[in-house]
C-alpha cells in the first residue's frame, strides 16, 4: 500500500510573475516551463501510485474548480480541502494533516504546488529518505544545497547526527543579508525549500505544545466540514478562531524533532522572473526565449511571448514577457519592485493588472475576443458534461454559433441539439442554459447586443455548480 | 485662385516605426501623433483655398483606397496619381509636376506625407515665400535650421544671393560624419527635409537636362495615362523606361535654379522611434508616454501601447512600442538595426511584421478576432456605401450577425435588409455579396467555419473596385 499522502498547498496571487500570474489564475496554474502548469508537474511527480496515495489539495473557494480542472486534464483524482479564508500555512498544513489522518494516512509530504523540481528519481528517493525519519518519529524537510547566496531564502542548519543521508536540523534560521549568505554557504547550511514530510499525528501533537490554538482549529475544521463531491469544505468558524502563522514560525523552527534532506534534484521556488533565466536553456549570449520572438544584439535576458511577434534589440539583462492584452519590460535587479507595480495598476483599475483574458468557470472558460459599443463577442469553451446556469439577461440578446463539438440548448423550455456551423438566436430575457452533452471540449462564438453587456446582467435559475 | 498645388507623395514601408507601422499599412497613414495620420495632417496643412488647390497624391496601387479613404475622413478631395511600380522619387515628382502642368498649376508643392510639421502658420508664410521665388523662375526648398549634428540628414548649404528670406543654393551636400556635419551647423547650413516647391515646367525643363530620359518617361505617363474616377493610373511602360533616382540626386544636385527658405515651423522626419521621444511632452523623468502604461524606476524613455497593460521597471534610454500582436523593446543607440530587424522577421514569415491585425480593403476593414482549428472570426467594417465583391467560398460556411448599422445582403438572388441584432447564413457555395446602404459605419461579425479558412478560398463575380 502506499505510505505517502500528498498535501498539495495551493495559494496565493504570484504577483512576482505578472502578467503571466494574475490573481484570476495564479501562477501555479501556469504553464511557466512547457505546456504543463506547476501545479500539474506537482502532482505529475507524486503519481508513483506505489509510494504516493491520492492527493489531497488545499485551497481556496476562488482556485477549486480550476484545481480540479487541471488534475482531470492529466488524468489525476484529487481530494479538494477548501478553505474558507486565508489563514497562512501553519493552519492550511494541520488541517491537512487532520484529514491526513483521519484517512489514516501514514506520512504526509506538504509539497508547494508553485515550485519546479527537475530530476523526477531524485525527488522519489529523497521522499523514500523522508519516509524512513517519519517512521523513526521525525519531521523531515527537504534543504536545497546552495548556488549562489541568496537573500530571499531562509536557510537550516544541520547539525551531525544522521538517519541515512538526513541530518539532525540544528537551527531554522531568516533570510540573511548578502555577507552572511555567503558565511551561512561556507558552513554548509541548506536553504529551506517548504516542503515536508511528516507523521501527521505527530506533526498535530507538536503543533499542539507550540501553537494549541492553531492545532485545535486544525482538528475541528475538519470535524465540522462539509463533504459535497470531492470537496470538503473545511468549517470556517474553526478557521477564524486560528492565528494566522507560517508553519515555519509556528512550528519547525521550535520542534526539535526535525531532519533536513540535502536534495538530489534541482529546485526553484519560481519566485521572480529571475529564475526563469536561472533553470531555463540559455543560448551563447545568456539569453532563455519562449515564444515568436527575435533578437538582437541582446544578451543575459529572458524574453518571453505567449502570442504577440516580439523583437528586442539591443538590451542586457532584462526581462520581457509579452502577452496580447498585457506587456512587461523589467531590468533584471529591479524586478522585485514588480509586485509593487502591479498592486499600483490594480488600484488603478485596470483589468490586466489582476484577470487573464481567459476566465475560467466551474464548465469551462470564456475570453472576449471583440468589443464596440454595443456588442461583445466572446469564444465560449465548456468541458465535456460542463452545463452553464440555467439564466437569462435583461438588456442583452446572444447569438452562439457552434465552431467545434455538440451544444445542447434549452431555450423558454425547448431543447435543442446544435452541432459545429449551427446558430441559434437567444432573446433579450430568454431564458436559457448551454450545456455540452458531448465527449471533445464544446467552443461557440458569442456575439452579444445590446446597450449594457457586462457579467452582472444576469438572473440564475438553476446552477449546477451552486451559484445560484 | 489658389496658386500652389500640393503634391502629396506617399512612399514606402517605414520598417524603422514597426510595430506601428507595417507594410499592409505604412507609418503615413498611422496615427502616430494624436489622432490623425501623417497623411491626414499632411493634407489638413494644405486645406487652405485661398492659397492651395486641390492635392494630388502620388502613390501606389497597394495604397490608394486608403490614401482616398483617409482624404474623405477629414472631408478633403483628392486626385490621386497611382504609379504602376515604385521608381523613385525624381520620376514622381517629374509625373506629378506633368499632371500639375497639365491641369495647369502655377506652382507644385511637394510635401512628404510622412512628417511632422509643428506651426501652420509658419509652413503658410514658407509656402509663400516659395510662390514667390517659384514667380521668379527658382525651384524652392525648405531648410530646417539644425539643432543637432544628424547624421542621417543631407545638409543644404547656402550662398548670399536672396529672395526675402530664400537663399541661393550653393550646394547639397551628402550626410556628413559627426564631426562634419558639427562644423556644418557652424558653417551655417541647413537640413534638407525634402520637401520643394516649384513651377512644373521650369522643373520638367530643368529635369530634361541633366536626365532627359526621366523627364520623357514622366510626361508619356501622364499622356498614356488612364483616368478612373479620382484615379490617374499612370503609363507602365513609361515608368519602366525611366531610371529609378531620387530628386536630389537627379536635379537638385546639379541644377543652379534652387533656393533654400530656412523653416520657421518646427519639423521632424520621424524617421525612427527615437523621434517620437524628440517630439513628445516629457514627464521630469524625460519619459514620453502613451497609452495605458506604468513606469517605475525608467528614464528618458518612449513607452507607448496600442492596448496591452503595459509595465516598464528600472530601464533607460529605451523605446517600447506595445500592440495586441506585436511588441518592440529596443536601446535607443540600437533602433537603426530596427529595419534589419524587421526584414529577418518577414522572411521568418511571422504575419504581424508585415500586416496590421487591422486589414484595409476598398470597402472598408477587416480583422481577425479569434481563429481556431476549424474556425474564424472577423469583424468587417463597411464603409457607408461600401460593397463587397459578389462572391462564393468553396469550403466555408459563414455567419453573419450585424452589431452595427445597416446591412444589404445578396444571397443567391435574394436581397435581404439587416439591422443591428439580426444575422444571416451564407452557406458554403452561396453566391453573396454584403453592402453597407446607411449613412453610418456597419460593422459585422463573422464566424467562419471548414476546414480551409484564407483569403484565397474566394471566386470573384463582380466588384465595384474592379478586382475580378
Amino acid at each position: 500500500m502506499a505510505s505517502i499522502t500528498p498535501l498539495i498547498l495551493v495559494g496565493g496571487a504570484g504577483k512576482r510573475l505578472w502578467p503571466l500570474s494574475r490573481e484570476s489564475m495564479p501562477k501555479q496554474f501556469v504553464p511557466l516551463l512547457g505546456t504543463q502548469s506547476t501545479y500539474q508537474q506537482t502532482l505529475q511527480r507524486v503519481a508513483d501510485s506505489g509510494l504516493f496515495s491520492r492527493p489531497i489539495v488545499a485551497t481556496s473557494d476562488a482556485y477549486r474548480f480550476m484545481a480540479e480542472q487541471q488534475a482531470r486534464e492529466i488524468g489525476t483524482d484529487v481530494e479538494i480541502l477548501v478553505e474558507p479564508m486565508r489563514r497562512d500555512s501553519a493552519l492550511a498544513i494541520a488541517a491537512g494533516a487532520a484529514y491526513a489522518a483521519k484517512r489514516g494516512a501514514e506520512a504526509v509530504l506538504a509539497l508547494a504546488s508553485d515550485h519546479l523540481v527537475i530530476g523526477a528519481d531524485e525527488f522519489r528517493a529523497g521522499c523514500r529518505e523522508g519516509l524512513e525519519v517519519s517512521r523513526r518519529g521525525g519531521i523531515a524537510t527537504f534543504g536545497i544545497p546552495p548556488t549562489e547566496p541568496k537573500t530571499d531564502y531562509g536557510y537550516i542548519r544541520p547539525a551531525g547526527e544522521k538517519i541515512g543521508t538526513a541530518l539532525k536540523v540544528a537551527a531554522f534560521v531568516e533570510k540573511p543579508n548578502a555577507q552572511t549568505a555567503l558565511r551561512y554557504i561556507a558552513e554548509g547550511l541548506l536553504w529551506n525549500s517548504g516542503n515536508f514530510l511528516f507523521p501527521p499525528r505527530l506533526l498535530l501533537a507538536e503543533l499542539a505544545r507550540f501553537e494549541p490554538a492553531i492545532a485545535q482549529s486544525a482538528e475541528a475544521a475538519i470535524r465540522d466540514s462539509r463533504t459535497a463531491g470531492n470537496a470538503i469544505f473545511l468549517d470556517k468558524a474553526a478557521f477564524e478562531a486560528s492565528p494566522a502563522k507560517s508553519i515555519d514560525y509556528a512550528l519547525m523552527e521550535r520542534t526539535d524533532k526535525c531532519w533536513v534532506i540535502p536534495a538530489r534534484f534541482r529546485w526553484s521556488d519560481l519566485g521572480t522572473w529571475d529564475a526563469l533565466l536561472d533553470v531555463g536553456d540559455a543560448d551563447s549570449a545568456g539569453n532563455v526565449t519562449d515564444g515568436p520572438v527575435e533578437l538582437d544584439h541582446v544578451r543575459n535576458s529572458y524574453i518571453r511571448s505567449d502570442g504577440p511577434l516580439t523583437a528586442v534589440i539591443g538590451v542586457e539583462e532584462v526581462v520581457v514577457v509579452a502577452m496580447g492584452d498585457a506587456v512587461l519590460v523589467g531590468h533584471r535587479s529591479n524586478l522585485p519592485r514588480l509586485k509593487d507595480v502591479v498592486e499600483r495598476m490594480t488600484k488603478g483599475k485596470h483589468r490586466a493588472a489582476t484577470e487573464h483574458a481567459v476566465m475560467h468557470r466551474p464548465w469551462g472558460s470564456y475570453q472576449d475576443i471583440d468589443r464596440g459599443e454595443r456588442f461583445r463577442a466572446k469564444r465560449l469553451s465548456v468541458n465535456p458534461g460542463g452545463k452553464l446556469s440555467l439564466q437569462s439577461h435583461s438588456r442583452r440578446a446572444e447569438h452562439w454559433v457552434v465552431v467545434r463539438g455538440i451544444a445542447e440548448v434549452v431555450l423558454d423550455g425547448t431543447i435543442s441539439t446544435l452541432h459545429e456551423n449551427e446558430s441559434i438566436y437567444i432573446p433579450m430575457g430568454g431564458i436559457h442554459r448551454l450545456m455540452n452533452p458531448g465527449k471533445e471540449q464544446l467552443e461557440v462564438v458569442e456575439v452579444q447586443t445590446g446597450d449594457y453587456l457586462e457579467e452582472d446582467d444576469i438572473v440564475r435559475y438553476e446552477d449546477v455548480y451552486a451559484r445560484v
